[in-house]
């Protein structure tokens, strides 16, 4: 069990921690060629090999290189509940296909090395990308275990998920931002949550005695994920039987809204104020107001808990032309396939950003002037660029000036983003100039 | 653990049980109204109530009323693998309701009671049921904590699709009837199935030394539910680890091919023998050869063991209009959705029925006359009827003279379909008769 919760850890680590480290640290790890989760034969056969079989309950399962293939399939390990695609008005993406991208070049960040596009990909250990330039898909390509139709884990980019489902909710007035979470949830009064409003959790900057230092044995995150581990617990165990229960022992430290402090619990405890309000999942939410009117082809997954609770923090799993179809409505301030999904300053208020005082605060040498709001990464860029970002680099970037969207999903060795940046962020800005020089 | 096995056990039981002591014994239960999973509450609320939280690890989630929520829910409880719907071509069928069919009246079998076809449904604690004539829906309806939308478990039902795609092989040269499973994969050569032909296997007239006799703690079934137990074994197991290992340690009891004698092992080991030569999952497979060309709407999916291996014998779980897409190309002589899916010769052999010498031996009272071929049940009634059974009461019937075609979820409080029969047989016949009266 302990290995699943480190697992459960990993998942939604992101700190700051110097970029160029990992880029050495990289260098001693197999290539993305060579951890290529087929070749390697992870689970393959009838019956797989003794080792080459995996599993959640021992951990085994998301240690590198074995994480390759579980990306693509979290559900052969653990429950999961369906958010169900469109069965009617389903969009199909023109494709358009621009053979120069592959060789657009760029510096790495904090080097001198000049990399291609299309190198960059196999240096972030890239399973499926796409880019969409004025609504077309300009590029696609799938490495690694991740076919067309597949489905592969979003990590934190699921917070985004549901941040971009409360900014709603709050524009339609069904929640109010200056309420707090103990208003919604009674079991939360007592909690750090309890007096921390809904902006506040939304932009992450609730002041939560609460850390994800894995090296400590006694960390928060250890009993966090011991509460949402779907496995019969241990004999003995006392603690809470679920993330909700976990989130009412949460206590505070400090005052909220002066510190962006990044921790996965505030978008479980949004999860909670918005099921609790509206009488739904997560997962029907995001299949109601975002997966059937998109017009996805495929049922996208959450990972639940042992209480049947969605894991809104990290647990979505989904197709890639699913997700740039989310990407490509927010690109469009909110209108896509020929309706408006999200309102259009809901839209705005995410390329506004948040507050750039308290991001930076927390320190993120590689992320100067950014900010974070309604659980999206706003970025320095002046076209009002924003992203949502999960660990082994899944990413969104939707850049609405250069009409740009970047969907991702990856299996880096290294958790943090820190660990691809240095790759992944001038690369947007390399395909955001030429784009910009098309347009 | 003990108790997720039972559920394993009793998902595929069927037994030769005098069908009228249910009938006496379903009165002390429940009814359907009464135990209608979204009224009851199970797993229901943010988070659920205590008493409402089941879970497969402890065996509470398939204890009956909670198993009515469970059916439609497998995959929140249990690691599963997906099988692909059509993304394009996708089936539409025509609906055009007959209301009269509610009030078609028949006697319960065994008894002198008159009951309405609506009432009926309540009395096999249906979840939905559709009805075909002529290829439209004539008849569609959902109960319980099934929507339209969803997915159920189809129990042993998922038998007849593994062997369908055996008897398809077979038809197509890939797998060789007379050819032994040994043949195709040595492992099981030194098992009972070694020197069983695969049409032996796909009619079940192997000679197994494995009995499924649940009030037995020492009996088989256990054995075989351990092994593919998808959470960690206990401490100090040392039994096989997943079905495949199980199948290798049967033994041989007597002579193959003398009498029918339903065995979950069988489907598996003719999974394996499928895998095995095929090179491909019977998800995918089924994906491939079925649920693309019917042009369904809903991914599928099974239940996995801690290898990754579906279990092939009991662990499918689909959407009823899909499920009736399947049933009225069997009905159609295997022609749907423009492409002949099954060749005709395999849909008239599984008419022609299998050894009804051996499948009397069997002492099944309610079903004489029957038997038993590539993993379908072929009845006694001269329109050459056949039908899929799984525990609970999950039905395809397809009646290709009266052009009909019933498929039918159900979470009955009790797995023999001696259960429902009383129910289910003479309704069933009391359809073909309107149908055979209107053509």
């Amino acid at each position: 069990m302990k290995k699943y919760i480190l697992f459960l850890a990993l998942m939604v680590l992101i700190q700051p921690v110097i970029a160029q480290d990992y880029l050495k640290l990289l260098k001693n790890y197999p290539t993305a060629e060579e951890s290529n989760p087929i070749k390697m034969g992870w689970m393959q056969g009838f019956p797989p090999p003794k080792d080459k079989i995996i599993s959640a309950a021992d951990g085994s399962f998301f240690k590198f290189p074995a994480s390759r293939y579980s990306v693509n399939h979290m559900r052969q390990f653990l429950p999961t509940t369906v958010v169900l695609a469109a069965q009617t008005n389903r969009y199909n993406f023109t494709v358009d296909l621009d053979k120069a991208i592959d060789n657009i070049t760029f510096t790495v960040m904090g080097t001198n090395e000049k990399i291609t596009w299309r190198e960059s990909l196999d240096k972030v250990y890239a399973d499926g990308v796409i880019v969409l330039h004025k609504g077309k898909i300009v590029y696609e390509n799938y490495f690694g275990g991740l076919a067309p139709d597949g489905t592969h884990a979003l990590m934190s980019v699921s917070k985004t998920f549901t941040g971009t489902l409360g900014a709603l909710l709050i524009a339609e007035g069904v929640l109010d931002e200056n309420k707090t979470a103990g208003d919604y949830v009674p079991e939360l009064k007592k909690s750090a949550f309890g007096d921390a409003t809904l902006r506040q959790i939304l932009d992450m900057t609730t002041a939560l005695q609460y850390d994800e230092d894995y090296n400590n044995p006694k960390s928060d995150i250890w009993a966090y994920s011991a509460a949402g581990n779907p496995f019969p617990k241990p004999a003995g165990y006392k603690g809470p039987e679920n993330y909700y229960e976990y989130l009412e022992t949460v206590k505070k430290a400090g005052t909220h809204g002066k510190v962006f402090a990044y921790k996965t619990i505030n978008t479980d405890a949004m999860g909670w104020v918005i099921s609790r309000v509206t009488g739904k999942s997560i997962p029907e939410l995001i299949s109601e107001r975002f997966w059937k009117p998109l017009g996805t082809h495929h049922d996208g997954y959450y990972q639940v808990d042992g209480s049947g609770i969605a894991f809104a923090g990290g647990g979505f799993n989904v197709n890639l032309r699913d997700l740039a179809m989310f990407g490509e409505m927010v690109s469009n301030k909110g209108f896509f396939n020929g309706k408006q999904i999200l309102p259009a300053k809901v839209v705005e208020q995410f390329r506004a950003g948040g507050n750039r005082e308290a991001f930076a605060k927390a320190g993120y040498t590689n992320l100067k002037n950014w900010s974070y709001t309604d659980m999206w990464w706003v970025t320095d860029n002046k076209d009002g660029a924003i992203t949502a970002r999960g660990v082994y680099g899944q990413t969104i970037y939707v850049d609405p000036v250069a009409k740009m969207v970047i969907v991702r999903f990856a299996s880096n060795p290294f958790a943090p983003n820190q660990a691809n940046d240095p790759y992944s962020l001038p690369a947007y800005k390399a395909l955001t100039s030429y784009f910009l020089r098309k347009k």
